[in-house]
């Protein structure tokens, strides 16, 4: 159990308990083609409403160009860690129904995609970091993303580096303490504001 | 490896492989305290946009009123089964920041908390069936959901009963052949819709 294990008040499978967003990744790993195949069948194997499969995914790996204009498309600080990671994939998610109406829930599917994705990443050893911070609209011209489909996340995907290589300002974000809101003020029952009454806030 | 498992090109982690969405759930088990706080925490511990954690949920307990009032929220269809799961847990996000701005991104970190959830059900042995088709009014009025919040999904999660339970309609659901769209149709690199050029389609 590493200083980063989220704290729980009770057990929670290790996939998940020991996930977490670090900045420090090692520049010098790459992800091979199998691995590559099981991130995106994690992804692709997620469920949907109706089945529809929303999503859409642009897959870069570091050196090749989808990976560059998805890091150009990255606001500074992400930019500037982001760089290190093996892998980075823009997550884009339908708006539209095949007959141009509007397609609910489909930031919802593309997240619990992306989810997935994570989960099988941690499987393989590796770690995640989803990003909100980018550019939409020179994602959306540097890879041709159509009308009718909106970017929703990056995420950098690689084999975790020690903290003590980033620069300072990083380095006190990766080790700072991981908090969460209490589950009396997330999970409610009867009524709104309620807490469910199970459990102890870890 | 049952029949429901999916048809991967290369090996997934079996709690992403061997999840499905039953409609088939066994009415007499119920889920203890400490998985039920599990759960939770593997929702609470998801990762969010600048950590906001937009996500709120509603849990019932099968013979408790929340999850009633859960149920009743639901289409027919669903309602029939899903009145035989454990629990029954209603996802909100918020809409809305503090200052009132919007937030965006908030549907995407809630579908990614029940992913996680998810996650750690199979971790359990439980399965989960995420539902979109409920009456959002409905459930709003019944639990108090306030303004600025908005629904998103419905997950019942219970133990697995033998599909041959199941009127003859939703038997015929709960055996079709699962299917997703190829990754060569999902997952892109270079420009919009040119495949990433790895794997094969299973």
């Amino acid at each position: 159990m590493s200083p980063r294990t989220a704290n729980t008040a009770v057990s929670v499978h290790p996939l998940l308990a020991e996930r977490w967003s670090p900045r420090s990744f090692d520049a010098a790993h790459t992800v091979g083609d199998e691995d590559l195949v099981s991130l995106l069948e994690a992804a692709r194997w997620a469920p949907s409403a109706y089945n529809r499969q929303p999503w859409r995914f642009l897959v870069g790996r570091r050196g090749d160009s989808t990976y560059q204009r998805i890091l150009d498309a990255l606001g500074s600080t992400n930019r500037f860690w982001a760089g290190n990671s093996s892998l980075l994939v823009a997550a884009v998610a339908a708006e539209r129904l095949d007959d141009g109406s509007p397609l609910y829930g489909a930031a919802y599917d593309t997240g619990l995609a992306v989810a997935q994705l994570s989960v099988q990443a941690h499987a393989l050893g590796l770690h995640t970091h989803q990003m909100g911070g980018f550019d939409r609209d020179r994602l959306r011209a540097s890879l041709g993303v159509p009308e009718g489909y909106q970017p929703q996340s990056v995420t950098a995907i690689g084999s975790l580096a020690p903290a003590d290589l980033l620069p300072p300002d990083l380095r006190a974000r990766e080790t700072a303490a991981r908090e969460r809101r209490p589950l009396t003020e997330t999970f409610f029952a009867e009524q709104w504001g309620t807490p469910l009454p199970v459990g102890q806030d870890g």
